[in-house]
């Protein structure tokens, strides 16, 4: 799980501020799509260089880069030089261990988030890097992947609802964080149906399988939360300290965004707790078990163990046993044996053992 | 549990500030109640569009507008545009899975709550989402349902006791979260009471039944809490942080809201330790109960395997066993096991097993 | 446990500012003490009603008004007529289930603190609820039973040592909240007893009746916290948030409370840890005697069965079983059981389990 | 263990400020010391009353009144009385019970700390409270008991190294802080010991006795815990708010202490989580020792259940058993039994419970 | 463990600020690395005594001396007094018990740090004590041993990349840190690496072993803790605390590794979350193994106690059992028992104990 940890030691014994990618070997080409907008005008285009955007980005016009992919150290170091970023800024966009963050660079913001999603084939959690750079009249974004994040903003900018509000680069990053938050909304509810399914089968069934199973899910859990934590300073420092890059009819929707964190945080503490009391739920339920399995043995053993002995007595070979003589002593002893385990049986229904 | 989470998502991709309802579908009327007040005037109407009311609202008395059900875009749509509210706002009040909050919006307040009631016929805790926005002159409470919860200050309005006070739109408001507040008391109670029966329960025959119960029951404490917690934070906001829309002299009546609803946290903590508590207890009592079973059986096998090895050994079938042939073997072999089986006995009660 | 929850749900519905009397049906009569002094005058008088006390009450000396009771309605409101209180003040008197908190009214404080002592009929804590009201010339004191909680107070106004100091009412204030605390200390030492008893005993002889002891313990030790821990905040308000009515030579006596409080609050804590200890113990001391007893079950049987399977061996009715007719057979098996049994003793013993 | 709390007691009821001795009966002799001293004179006498000290205090040197033993009341109230301590602080100085606390009375300050040391004769942790006056050009130590505590600050006035700085007395509290805060290094040093020593016997061997010693050690933790825990405060307190009574180049030194402060916190709570690692190793290792004596139980019985069966079989009196008859019946059944045990044995190899 | 506990005795009772090197016995030479540059000269040069250095460091370039080595008095007092060092600075850098600090001495900025490294021969993780002091023109590092921590800064100033950056002795000292933090990542890994094994063989086979295992790495976790946790506080100390010997520009890179520390942090806690998760399952497999156990000795059990039962009641030897007569009566009885054996174990299999 620890994962991070095992890729950063590449870095160690470099100069700060050496972008380095950290992450997954990739050799896939990168994407750059530039979006160019304003109230009248709207121009899209995807490129491979950072040349071949260049004459796009010589307008007043709102300005969105969108990258495709980090690993490549050229395009990154192009995109600073024509942006003016700050070599860590490039160092913490290749990284891509980073926790969420944000921080002022004066003429620009730099914010970091995961992007969360439900990986269907392994049905497991996946998180992405996405760096937004946050600029008077440019936004800057880089993913991971390729998966296509940012298709309602996309497609709002193109001509959807609430149009209007887009034209500035605040509202479009706001926008873009946003789109982000509400999919963890969709991670979430796949968790908590994982821990439903969980919690029925515990409850019919509890096998050590369970228990792992449960472990994982913590495991999972934990990490999750490493994810949503900081973005609640984040998003709250975004709101709160006042950037002049922000306005403040922007910081009133970037106060919903910080209630829809506070809500996935709320949630993930419920996980917690569900998975927790899951666990004195397996343990309660495994000692519950034995104490059956006991009660089982403790019965047949206290049935059966005097009237071994009576059939023993009685099968002695003392020259001077009357009782052997006897007539009725064979139906006598069946009689007293009968007895005996009756007794028993009825002590143990009394103890509610039965 | 987690239903919020599940419900969200149908949200995500929306442009932020698009109200969307999101709760059980809903297809009854929406009844709006519209109470036109003043120290000499007083007028009460239902009615069923804005427009209907739209006559009653041209005044300078105090305007109390409340609508029962969210779930009609159009409705609350035209509220909105009637008092110029922020397409946030309305978006909140159809989101209703929101966390307590308050927001200060300049012209008006709007807050958040969560109204919880015990429902009698499946014996469960409800939580139904209200929306407060408190302005100048007006205020408006969404509501989900059309239980009448406001039901005693109503009363007030329209003569009771101390009506002279309700004559501000800020106390109005105050008036309504107390009642909110008082419910949360009959709650607590049901559960005080739903606890100490368990509790009782669980002294008198631990059973895995048991387990769940508190399991479900310790659920329930979590989203009670979840539900409390943010309230402390949100009537604190509205005491301390001076809205000029909250009159000095309210404030001190806020305050004691305050003191209530840290109360009810008070309490909800105390249940939580009382569960946590009520597990430890159920773990021991199985350890318990095992450790009594395995004493029924190690006194029975302690007593029983040295006699059934004596019964063995004279049921040997060599040929010179001269026990067999005396006389008073067999009584005297029965005296030996008599005296065996007392002395376990003796031995168990000194150990003080029996 | 939960009583207050209980009790308040009689108030649901109330306009704000309505005093009720919550608490125990009472129906005694209310006992006002009305004390009068200065440096040179001092006067003392028992009376029924508020009207009694006027004449003694129009001086410009420390008026300290005691009232033993607040179940009567009309004594509490007239009492808030004369010295002005606000209805919450009143309200907050009558509901003797607050939590201990101080309020600054401007012309007055309002402090509530609870009172707890040891009973020793049921040898149970109790709690009662102390309201203090501190104005510039006057404090008024509301108990809820007749027990003489401030005697010592009383009797250094009528004369004792340090008469001079207790001639402003904050010292006189200051002096009945340190007799409220001095309280506390015997009703903790009670509980220290109690704890040590029960550790001795849990040593002793671990029974799940201890385990009940424990937890109903562990319930007193929280709601002990409850009324304790607030009255931190409370004293250190009182000590630096200056309200003008207490002065700076008095501030430096609430600092010495404080710390009395704060040890308070730490024997709390650690009578928590040695609860929370005890549960190990007896746990484990479960698990040690499960232990134990599987020990002597697996000792008779290791011993035993080997035996017994050997003379059910030889209890076989072959035809041919040469060793039945050998002269040394029977004291040769008796030998051969011997070393076995031997044996087994003494491999436990290396096995320390005897 | 919560001695206090029982000892407090004896004050209940008293007006504040009046000093009592609170702690064991002592009747011993009080001793005094006095040290006047600065760069030329030096001056050391040991006085039984304040009188026989007075002479050497008219002066302008540096003045240090060491009192060994707080439990007479006329020495303390004469000390008081000479440097006009407030009553408050002689009756703290008389209490014995106090938290570690610093308190500035404008023209004094006063600290009060717990030294600590271990004791060889019943290899147990002593706690003894020092309290601290320090003044413009005076120093009052008062100690419970006759130890030498101060050796090495005295040994310094004598004129052993860094004689010059200690002529302030700003200096001189500082040593002695610095003084006992070293000796709580040796109690530090004591405890690890005793930890890895049990650490070790638990690994080894263990039983209810351990479980037992880890809960005494815990507990001595927390007290241990308490005495320093507050002292934190205390340091912090005295280097960061600027009494006058404290030079700029004195606080560096107590920026010192504050880290040798934290040092012994850190490892305290160190060795609460060893201890508290060392219970989940105990009912680990039960609960392991169980499976081990369950594992003999089940392999003996396991093995001599079926053959016991089987040798019960042949010993039945049919009249009409074939087998009975056969010439290799008695030694075929032995193969048989011999077949069966060892596959049981290989079964149980094969489990790994061999 | 709590190694630090032991050593420090060894200065009780020393006048504060009196330098004494604690740590294990050393006696090898004390290497001292001068390197002296600007942006036109470099030197470098590798010295025994302070004296040899005394040439070099008179310029104005920036001098960085470097010692390898804290055991010898004489020379950390020599470089003192070149540099004007406190003594508390002294007894700080030779005292390697220190706890990770900054302390702002005016004239320079002390730095304690812990550098951590895996000692591949045993397998375990090292700690070594770093002090770093920031002067306007010169930075010392003191270290333990002569390993060579600083290899990549010095590769830079001999000419590597980003030379020019490191032209100012904040951002030297910087680098310094960055360079200690990365080797954080290195231990982490192998944390991460032995955690991870543990799990894998804990899942595999529980055994005691494992559970001793994982509470040592548990006190590894921890102490690993107690060198991170305060470095948080200390790098966040070096970049908002304005000291004048920090510029603005090296700001924004000690944000850098203060992000980093967060990193380690986050990755510690979880790791504390992965081993007390691994302690649960754990105890539930033992848990599990004793039902396993148990279920074999109840199955076996109560299919041979009831056949023993019947072959015992046929080897009695009363005169009149008709049973023995009849023909059918062995393989009759065997039939028997056949069917109680197989219904038993059919019943077991029902309830899927088998």
């Amino acid at each position: 799980m620890p994962k991070n940890a095992r890729k950063r030691s590449k870095k160690a014994g470099l100069p700060p501020g050496t972008p380095v990618y950290i992450g997954e070997h990739k050799t896939g080409e990168v994407k750059i799509t530039v979006t160019v907008y304003n109230e009248t005008t709207f121009q899209e285009k995807e490129v491979r260089t950072i040349e071949e955007a260049l004459p796009l980005l010589d307008t007043t016009a709102i300005k969105w880069i969108n990258i495709d992919g980090v690993h490549q150290l050229k395009i990154i170091e192009e995109v600073g030089k024509r942006f003016h970023l700050h070599p860590l800024t490039l160092e913490d966009v290749m990284n891509t261990d980073q926790r969420p963050k944000v921080e002022d660079f004066g003429d620009y913001l730099y914010i970091v988030l995961k992007n969360l999603s439900h990986n269907n084939q392994n049905d497991a959690m996946e998180a992405e890097q996405i760096s937004i750079v946050l600029g008077e009249d440019f936004v800057i974004t880089f993913q991971e992947d390729k998966k296509d994040t940012f298709a309602h903003t996309r497609e709002r900018i193109r001509g959807g609802a609430n149009r209007e509000k887009i034209m500035k680069t605040d509202f479009l990053a706001y926008s873009l964080i946003d789109e982000i938050v509400d999919n963890y909304f969709t991670v979430i509810e796949w968790f908590g149906e994982k821990i439903e399914l969980l919690e029925e089968e515990l409850v019919a069934r509890p096998t050590p399988k369970i228990m792992e199973a449960i472990h994982r899910l913590k495991g999972s859990v934990f990490s999750l939360r490493k994810s949503v934590w900081p973005l609640r300073e984040v998003i709250n420092g975004l709101e709160r300290e006042g950037s002049r890059l922000i306005s403040e009819s922007t910081r009133i929707y970037i106060r919903d965004v910080y209630d829809h964190t506070i809500q996935v945080i709320d949630t993930i503490e419920i996980f917690r707790d569900m998975l927790y009391g899951m666990i004195d739920i397996y343990l309660s339920s495994i000692s519950n078990r034995l104490n059956e399995v006991m009660k089982v043995l403790t019965i047949i053993a206290t049935i059966f163990m005097p009237l071994t002995f009576i059939a023993g007595v009685y099968g002695m070979n003392f020259k001077f046993m009357p009782e052997l003589e006897w007539h009725w002593g064979y139906p006598g002893i069946w009689l007293i044996m009968l007895t005996i385990g009756t007794s028993m049986l009825i002590y143990f229904r009394r103890k509610k053992w039965l």
